[in-house]
C-alpha cells in the first residue's frame, strides 16, 4: 500500500568527529522516503527551489518513490541546514539555518495522492500538517512528528493536529516540553490523552519506548553501533521504515506496531554509519532482515 | 551458593524533588546485600564507626545476611554522603562526601569467608579492591565496580585489579573515561582487552549493555519507571541482584548472565520506586518475578 510523507527536502552541511560532508542531500522527507522504500511505495510531497543541486529521480532511481508532490519552484531557494556533531553525538548543534522554500505556501497534494491511506506528517509549523492533512480523503493511520520550537511558539496549532492523528512519533526532549512532565513514562501517557492512540518516543543511543491508550507498553534497546559516523536523519529513518513496513503489512495493531519499531530501529542504525544518504544506500533488504534477527537475539533473555 | 560483597556502608542524606531522605541507611554494600538476599546468602563485609545509629542486624533481620564480617570501630566514624538529584535525576550532585571509615585500612575476611566462590568488590581503591581479593582462596566468579576517581587517579592499581576479576559493572560515563573512547560499543570491548571477560555497562534510565570476550552482546533497556523518587543505590541493587541469581544458579555463561542483567534491572527498578531501602523493604521474590515476566514481553517483537 503506497505511503504518504510530506516533509523538507534540504541541501545540508554536516561536522562530526569523521568528518565534513558538505552541501549534500538531506532533509526530513528525503530520509524517510528512502528508507521506507525497503518496505513500499512512497509518494512524496515537497518543495526545492531553483537553486537545487540534486535531481531526486536520480537520488530515487530504482526505488518506488513517486515524484509527483514534488514541486520545483523557480522564484524559490532550497532549505538549507548547517550543523554539527560533537563527544557523544547524541546532540546536533544547529549553526545554520534557511528555511527558503519551507517558509512559503506548502505544496499541493496531487489529486492521485488523496486516496493515500498512511500518511507521515514530517517536521513543519503544525498548521502546515493540518492543512496537508485535509487534502487526504479518507487516512487510516497518520503518524507526525514535531519539534520544540512548534511545542514553544505553536502549541494551539499543534494540540489541534494531536486530535487528528493517530501516532505521534517525537524525540525524549520534546515529550518531556510537549507534557510538562520529565519522566518519560508519564510523559507518554499525557500526551496520549492529547489525541494520539499510539505514541512513540525516540532517544537517540538509548532506544525507544512505544505507548497506547490501551495501556500497552514497547521498548527497545538501539542497535549497539561501534561506528556512529553522522546522525542526521536517524530519527527520519526511523520513521521512515515504521511507516514503511506499516503500510507494506497493512496493520497498526500493537504487535505490528512493536515489529515496526524493530524495523525503524535498524534502518536507523545503517543510516548513522554513514555521512548523507550513504548508510542507506549501500544496503539492500535482506541486509535490513539479517539486522532485524539479530537485534532480537541480543535483546532477548 | 553464599555471596560475598565489600564494599561502604553509610550514613546518607539525599534531596530530589520527590522530598529530603536525612540520614538514612546507605552504601554501596548495603544496596547491594539487600538486593542479593532475594535471591542467595549474602556475606557482607564492611565497617563502621561509633556513630553508626543503625542496627545492621535489625536492617536485615529475617534476610540471609552474615553479618560475622562487619566491624564496629569504636575510635572511627562511618562514611557518610550527602547527595541530590535534580530534572530527569539521571545524575547524582555530591554535595558533601566524609570518607572517615573508609579511609582507613580496610575490613579483614573472616576465616569462614575465604571459601567464597562469587564475589563483589563494591566501588573503592582498587588498591583495597585488590588487597581484599588476595584474601579468598579460590573465587569462581568475581565483579567489580569502580569510580571516576579511580580511573583518574589510579589507573595503574585499577589496570591490574582488571586482570584478577571476570566481569567489570560499571557505568556509562566511567567506561567511557576508563576506554578513553566515547562510542560504548568499542569502550566495551576496549575494556575487556584490559583483562575481565565479561564487561556489563549500565546507562541508568537507557538501560545497560553486555560484551564478553567471545564478541556476544546484549542490550537490554531499563523497566519504563512511572515514579523515580530517589535513584540512590540503583546500581548496586543492580550488581546485586545480578550476581545474586549467579551465584544461586552457580552459573556463569552467557545466557545465565542476560537473566541475571534482567534481575538487576527489575530490582533496581523498585529500589528507585522510593527512599532509601524503602522500595526493597515492601517487596518479596513474587514481586521480582512477576515484574521480570512483564519486562521479558515489554521487550519482546
Amino acid at each position: 500500500m503506497p505511503l504518504l510523507v510530506t516533509g523538507s527536502i534540504g541541501i545540508d552541511t554536516v561536522t562530526t568527529p569523521y568528518g565534513v560532508s558538505e552541501n549534500c542531500i538531506g532533509g526530513s522527507a528525503v530520509y524517510f522516503s528512502m528508507a521506507a522504500s525497503f518496505f513500499t511505495s512512497v509518494r512524496l510531497i515537497g518543495a526545492v527551489g531553483s537553486d537545487c543541486p540534486f535531481d531526486l529521480a536520480e537520488v530515487f532511481a530504482g526505488r518506488n518513490v513517486d515524484l509527483a508532490g514534488l514541486e520545483r519552484r523557480s522564484l524559490s531557494k532550497t532549505f538549507r541546514w548547517k550543523g554539527s556533531y560533537h563527544d557523544t553525538m547524541n546532540e546536533a548543534i544547529t549553526e545554520k539555518v534557511e528555511l527558503n522554500v519551507l517558509s512559503e505556501d506548502p505544496p499541493v497534494v496531487p489529486d492521485q495522492y488523496k486516496d493515500s491511506k498512511f500518511v507521515f506528517l514530517a517536521n513543519t509549523a503544525p498548521a502546515l500538517q493540518h492543512k496537508l492533512l485535509e487534502q487526504i480523503e479518507s487516512p487510516t493511520f497518520v503518524a507526525a512528528d514535531t519539534m520544540n520550537c512548534w511545542i514553544v511558539g505553536h502549541l494551539d496549532p499543534l494540540k489541534a493536529l494531536l486530535q487528528k492523528i493517530d501516532c505521534l512519533i517525537i524525540n525524549e526532549d520534546e515529550a518531556r516540553a510537549l507534557a510538562g512532565e520529565r519522566n518519560l513514562v508519564t510523559a507518554g501517557r499525557k500526551i496520549l490523552d492529547m489525541g494520539p492512540r499510539v505514541v512513540i518516543i525516540k532517544k537517540g543511543e538509548s532506544g525507544s519506548m512505544m505507548c497506547d491508550d490501551e495501556g500497552q507498553t514497547f521498548i527497545l534497546p538501539a542497535w549497539p553501533s561501534a561506528e556512529v559516523k553522522d546522525p542526521t536523519g536517524a530519527g527520519d529513518s526511523f520513521a521512515g521504515a515504521l511507516m514503511g513496513y506499516l503500510a507494506k503489512s497493512r496493520k497498526t495493531d500493537f504487535d505490528s506496531l512493536k515489529t515496526a519499531i524493530a524495523y525503524g530501529t535498524v534502518v536507523s542504525s545503517f543510516t548513522i554509519s554513514d555521512f548523507s544518504l550513504q548508510g542507506l544506500i549501500s544496503i539492500n533488504k535482506s541486509d535490513i532482515d539479517n539486522r532485524l534477527k539479530t537485534l532480537a537475539k541480543l535483546t532477548k533473555f
